[in-house]
């Protein structure tokens, strides 16, 4: 017996977590699996997670590592954990890593979608995967100001204020905007993004598909560099960290 | 102003109620439902279902309808009453009807959706909208085995043994088995169900899909008679009221 280092998958439906990241007293993504961990195997590792999913985003392909000193084999964590963990969390893959594996720094890129439904009456058995923006939306605007954002840019104007990392310059290598009835999702993949990136993205995006913007607007919004000229933040409640990509 | 009969056709996510009928001290759909009529024009109605669904048992064409006098014209019920109801709760439409509408005796048939997932990992995210149950189930099994449900037939072994109703005869007009990847989902229209009935066809069409039965045992089952012949039920989340039509 030896330690490994265990990569995990997990699916989760975050409405009821205040987000990825372990806060004292609170019910978070991390600290539940943390302690799923815990009751398995008796030990309380350190959980790295590729992405720290705000309060409400759900995930369909979030990754986290974590090393431990086992005799349960890798492929048995899948049933055993799913086991321990709440009905809201699930883990999809697991799979033996080298210690070197690192799930911030090893990210090649990651993948968000973020889905708007436009429908006047609530849609009450999808509320919790989608923002409720009834009203049509322009798609086709929307999508040629999307087309602005592809590229390597500074998103400074699309990061949260309180973001401190040292450079906003990202690229992002999709932006598509899909409508089929009253459904519209966005897919965004970059090499990274900035804190609230796709939410301030999408609620800039809004911003265009009713007509108070044009993609020439993206332009300028990029090259301002400053939060306060784009949209307003998107809920999280319509983003789904999709897959990261190593 | 003048009392007026008016029918709401209703969606909701039915994972945090005890079913749709008034029981006290339990959250149902029903109460809510009267509650936020009474918040809004100040009488407590009484509002009538067509479907009594299970705790559990989600709509998304659910009808009900209460007479009132009030000066709020019609149309505009459906937005004043979303934003009293709670987020898993919505009206999509509401319609002035004759005093004589009777949302129950009027039902000509109605169309329920049971989905299965049968995915080995947990879906988090669609863990309240259907069964997980893991492993392959022979599709083209089961469709042979639905198509012995169609038409005018004696469905007491698959009621609830509790069902007291003087009749167990009904007339299935549509039994279909449809599989997409991991999803499996059973369309079920009749113009009347007995308790608990379409999750025990689920339940014992699971049966044939594992390779337990076969077509000629759903023929044996209905000629029994007896609800001890059939499967096991089906859970509640993977049920939804598709449609009531009148």
């Amino acid at each position: 017996m030896s330690v490994r280092k265990i990569k995990l998958t997990i699916q989760y439906d975050g409405t009821a977590y205040h987000g990825w990241q372990i806060q004292p007293g609170m019910p978070t993504i991390q600290s539940t699996l943390a302690d799923a961990v815990e009751k398995l195997t008796g030990c309380r590792v350190e959980l790295v997670g590729s992405s720290r999913t705000d309060a409400g985003v759900h995930a369909s392909g979030q990754v986290a590592a974590f090393s431990i000193n086992s005799p349960i084999p890798t492929e048995n964590f899948v049933r055993a954990l799913n086991h321990l963990l709440p009905d809201d969390i699930a883990i999809t893959d697991t799979v033996e890593v080298p210690e070197s594996f690192d799930p911030i720094r090893d990210t090649k890129s990651k993948l968000y979608r973020y889905t708007i439904y436009t429908g006047s009456a609530r849609p009450a058995m999808q509320i919790r995967y989608c923002w409720h923006r009834p009203g049509q939306l322009n798609i086709e605007a929307m999508r040629e100001a999307a087309e602005k954002l592809l590229g390597t840019h500074d998103f400074k104007s699309f990061a949260c204020a309180a973001d401190s990392r040292q450079s906003s310059v990202r690229t992002v290598m999709k932006c598509e905007v899909s409508g089929e009835g009253d459904r519209i999702t966005f897919d965004v993949q970059a090499d990274g993004f900035l804190y609230n990136m796709v939410r301030n993205i999408v609620g800039t995006l809004v911003e265009v598909g009713r007509g108070r913007w044009t993609a020439a607007d993206i332009e300028r919004i990029l090259a301002a560099q400053n939060r306060a000229e784009a949209g307003p933040i998107a809920p999280p409640s319509g983003l789904c960290l999709i897959r990261i990509f190593y």
